[in-house]
C-alpha cells in the first residue's frame, strides 16, 4: 500500500483517490466484505486531508462500490463488480438530469403520448381532425409541383425566396407592409419563438404575456433564462410595464387574435393600448397571428399594421389551416433582426424542408390555399355550433363561456375550481384526453381549453358526456 | 422644480430621473440649449447621491438627449428630439449584441450569402452539385405518395413510426442493432446536435473532438456555453480524455468514415482505440456517420456496431445523398435518451416535416434510395479521379493530397501556411468560394476543403485554375 495521488496531475486528490480504490477492486485485491482502513489511516497514506479522503468515499458508496456499516466501518459491497460494471456505461440518467432544458411538464408529456392513440378522444387538442386537412388536394397538388433542381438543395438562410414574396402579398391584405428581407421561414412558429429567445435577447431578460397564456405550455424562453411576467392589460399597462422592466431588456408575447387558449379577440382599441404602452417603455412585441385566417367575421387589422418603427414581430404559420406536417411558418421584422435570425436559423437547421416551402408556395401562388380556407372555416363554424348545442344542452348549469369567433377553442370555465391533474387523469382512464387550463395559468382551475377542430361529432358528443359526468361526480365530492 | 423619486416604486431612482428628464424635453420644458442645474444641486433637489445623477446624466448622455461641454456643463443638445423619436423604437442592435447565440463567423456568413449565387465558383460546398440530385425522380416519385390522412398533422415525438422501423432496417446492413424505439428522426443532423447540447449535457460540459473537425465551423455547443477540447487520437488518448475530463461531464465527437473536411477513414483499430478510451472514462461518442453510403469501397463497421452499453449515439442522415432540402436525419442511442430528446424536439418545432418523412421512408422503402445510391457513388468517383487529375497537372509542386476514398472532400494541404482571411476574400473577388482551413481549426493557416461534388467539370477547371494563380501570387509575395 505505498500508492499516493500525483499532485502534478490534472485530475483532482479525490478523483485520483477514487480510481486507485476502483483498481484495487477490479483487480480483485479487494473483494467483496473487505474492510478499508480508517479515514485517518487513509489519510496519513495519501498524505492528504481527511475531507478529501471522505468524499472521495462519499463518491464510491454513491456508486454502490462501498457501504458504510455502522459502527463498524466502510466495506466493499457485495456487488460491487455490478456496480463497476455499470460504471462503464455513461449515467445518461445524470446527464438527462443535469442538462440545460427542461422536459416538458408531465401533463403536456402525457398529451403528446395519448395524442397518438387511436383509442382516445382528443377534446383539447390544437390541431385540425385529418378529415379537415386537405390529404386529397394535397396528393393532387404534388402531381403538379415541378422542381428547380436547386430546390432539393439547402435552402438560403431566410428561405425560398419566391415564398417570402408570397408571404408578402399574403399579408397585405391583413395591412401589413413587407418586403421579401423582412421575412424569415421557419419551421413553425415555435420555432420562431426559439430562435427569437436565443438570437434577441439576453438572459435573464423579461418575456411579459397576459396571465392566461399558451406560452406558459412550451417553454422556449423559460428554458434558456428568461423570466416570465404575466400581466393584465388594462388602463394601468404602460405604467406596469415601465415598472417591472426595469433595466432589464423586455418582450411582449400577445396572441390579438383568437387568442391561444381563450380565443378572446382584441379590439382596436386593446391593440392600440399595447401597442403605445410598449412603444413608451420601447418593449418589441411578438405578435403571434397564427389563428387569422380562421376568423368566422373580419376583424379589426393586427398589431403589425400600426407599426411604423418596427417595433413588432409578426409570426405566421400554415400549421392552423393546411397541415402542421408541412412545419413551415414566417416571421416578419425588421430586416436587421430577421437577418440576425436566419444566421442563427443557419446554425440550428441549415433552414427549413425545402420541399415543404414548395408546397406552400403552390398553395399560396395558386389561389387553393384562399378557396380551402373558406371551406375550413365553414366546416370549423359547424363543429363550434354542433359543440355550442350539446355545451348549452348538458353544461349551462354547471359553466360558463363565450360564443367561440372562429378558431379552435372553447375556453369553458367549470363554476367550481375542479380542474385538477387528478381530474385529468381520471378523464384519461375513461380515454378522454383534455388541455387543463393550468397548463396555460398554473393558478387556474376553472378552465380547460375545450377544442371542436380535431374529434368527430360522434366523439364531441360521446366525449363532452363523460367530461360532464366527471364534472358532476367532482362537484358532489 | 418640486418632483423628487418615489422610493416605494418598482423602478431604481437612477431610471426614473432619467425618465423625469426625458419628460423634461419632451414636453418642450427643457428646450435644445438648456443647461441643466449642477449634480450637486440635482441631488440635493432630488435627495439622492451625487453618483445617482451623475450615472443618470451618463445615460441620457449615451441616449444623445444631453451633451456635457468642457468647463461649462450639461445641455439638452440641439438634436435632442431626434434622439428621442430614436429611442421609441427598440434599439435591435443592443438586442443582438447582447443575446445569448453567437454569430456565425463572419468568413461562414459571406460562405452561406455567396452559396445563394449562380455567378460564383464553389469550390469547397459541402453539397451535392443540382444535376446529382435526383431531381426527375423526386417529382415521380411525389407523384406515387399516397398519405393518410393522418400523415399531414403533427409528427409523434420521435418521428414517423415507419420510417424508423425503415432506418432501423436500414443501418442493419452496417453491423447497427436498432429498434424503432432507439431512434428520433430530426431535421437534419445538426438537430441532433442542438437536441444533445441542451438535452443532455450540463453547462461547462466538455466537448471533445479532433483538432481538426467541421465541428468548429458550427457552434452548437460552444453557444450553450460548454467548452470545446481538441485531441489526438494516439496512444496516449485514454490518458488525456481520463486527465482532461477532470469531475466534468463530457462527450466526444467523431466522424470516424470520411471525416468532415479531412476526409480521412479510420481503420476498426482506430475506432476500438477511441471506443475504450471513452468507455474507460465514461464518455459518451456522437458518431456522425452522414457520409457513410458515400464510401467508395466498403470499410469496417462503424463504432456503433461495436456498442454493447449504449454508450454511442449514432448519427445518419440523407442531406449527402438524396437531398438536403428535406431535412431528414436521425439519431440512434438509447431509449432514455431518445425520449429526452423527443421531448426537447416537441418543444423545439414539434417534429420534422411529415411530408419530408414520407418521401425518405418511400425512398428508403421502394429501394429507389439504393439504386440511387449506386449512380451517385460512381458519378462522385468520376468527379474525385477529373479533380485529381488537374490537381496533379497542376498543384503538385505547391500542394498536397491524398486519395478520397468517398465522400465530397479533398483536404488540400499547401505547402506554404498562405490560406488566411485575406486570401479567401481574394478569391471571392474573383468569384470563387472556398472553405478555408481555418474554420475547422483556427490555427491552421495550410488547407482548403475542396469540394468535388458541386462545382460543374467546367467550373472545376476554371476554378482550380484561378485558384492556383492566386497561390502562386501569394507564395511570390
Amino acid at each position: 500500500m505505498s500508492w499516493q495521488p500525483n499532485r502534478q496531475s490534472d485530475s483532482t486528490l479525490q478523483q485520483q483517490i477514487v480510481h486507485w480504490v476502483i483498481a484495487q477492486v477490479e483487480r480483485g485485491d479487494w473483494v467483496a466484505g473487505t474492510k478499508l482502513p480508517t479515514q485517518r489511516q487513509l489519510a496519513m497514506q495519501f498524505e492528504v486531508n481527511r475531507s478529501t479522503v471522505q468524499q472521495a468515499l462519499e463518491e464510491l458508496k454513491a456508486m454502490g462500490i462501498l457501504e458504510a456499516k455502522i459502527g463498524s466501518g466502510v466495506y466493499v459491497t457485495d456487488n460491487s463488480w455490478h456496480a463497476l460494471l455499470q460504471q462503464t456505461q455513461p449515467n445518461w440518467q445524470t446527464y438527462i438530469e443535469t442538462s440545460i432544458h427542461k422536459p416538458n411538464y408531465h401533463t403536456i408529456q402525457l398529451i403528446n403520448e395519448y395524442e397518438q392513440r387511436d383509442d382516445v378522444i382528443r377534446l383539447g387538442t390544437g390541431e385540425l381532425a385529418p378529415d379537415l386537412l386537405p390529404t386529397e388536394e394535397m396528393e393532387s397538388s404534388l402531381r403538379e409541383l415541378s422542381f428547380q433542381p436547386k430546390s432539393l438543395g439547402y435552402s438560403s438562410p431566410q428561405g425560398n425566396d419566391q415564398l417570402r414574396a408570397a408571404i408578402c402579398h399574403y399579408v397585405k391584405k391583413r395591412g401589413i407592409e413587407a418586403e421579401p428581407q423582412n421575412v424569415c421561414i421557419v419551421s413553425g412558429a415555435l420555432q420562431a419563438l426559439q430562435l427569437i429567445a436565443v438570437g434577441l435577447l439576453e438572459q435573464g431578460s423579461i418575456v411579459f404575456q397576459e396571465q392566461t397564456s399558451y406560452l406558459n405550455s412550451i417553454h422556449p424562453f423559460q428554458s434558456v433564462g428568461m423570466q416570465m411576467i404575466g400581466v393584465h392589460r388594462d388602463n394601468q399597462l404602460a405604467q406596469t410595464l415601465a415598472q417591472k422592466k426595469r433595466k432589464k431588456q423586455a418582450v411582449f408575447y400577445a396572441i390579438p387574435t383568437l387568442h391561444n387558449p381563450t380565443g378572446h379577440v382584441w379590439t382596436a382599441q386593446e391593440k392600440k393600448l399595447l401597442y403605445e404602452a410598449c412603444q413608451a417603455s420601447r418593449i418589441p412585441i411578438i405578435e403571434d397571428d397564427v389563428y387569422h385566417d380562421l376568423l368566422f367575421e373580419a376583424t379589426s387589422s393586427p398589431i403589425k399594421a400600426m407599426d411604423r418603427s418596427g417595433q413588432v414581430l409578426y409570426m405566421g404559420s400554415v400549421s392552423k389551416t393546411l397541415s402542421p406536417g408541412l412545419r413551415i411558418g414566417w416571421l416578419i421584422g425588421p430586416t436587421t433582426v430577421i437577418e440576425r435570425l436566419a444566421d442563427i436559423k443557419m446554425q440550428t437547421d441549415y433552414g427549413s424542408s425545402a420541399i415543404s416551402q414548395e408546397i406552400v408556395l403552390h398553395w399560396l401562388q395558386s389561389g387553393k390555399y384562399d378557396k380551402h380556407i373558406v371551406g375550413l372555416r365553414q366546416q370549423l363554424q359547424d363543429r363550434a355550433d354542433f359543440t355550442e348545442r350539446i355545451l348549452h344542452e348538458k353544461f349551462k348549469n354547471i359553466a360558463s363561456w363565450d360564443k367561440p369567433k372562429g378558431g379552435f377553442y372553447i375556453w369553458l370555465k367549470f363554476h367550481e375550481p375542479l380542474v385538477d391533474k387528478e381530474f385529468f387523469l381520471k378523464l384519461l382512464q375513461q380515454q378522454v384526453l383534455i388541455n387543463p387550463g393550468y397548463i396555460y395559468d398554473p393558478q387556474d382551475h376553472h378552465h380547460i381549453r375545450l377544442s371542436y377542430a380535431y374529434a368527430s361529432y360522434e366523439e364531441l358528443q360521446d366525449g363532452l358526456q363523460i367530461l360532464h359526468d366527471c364534472v358532476v361526480d367532482a362537484m358532489e365530492k
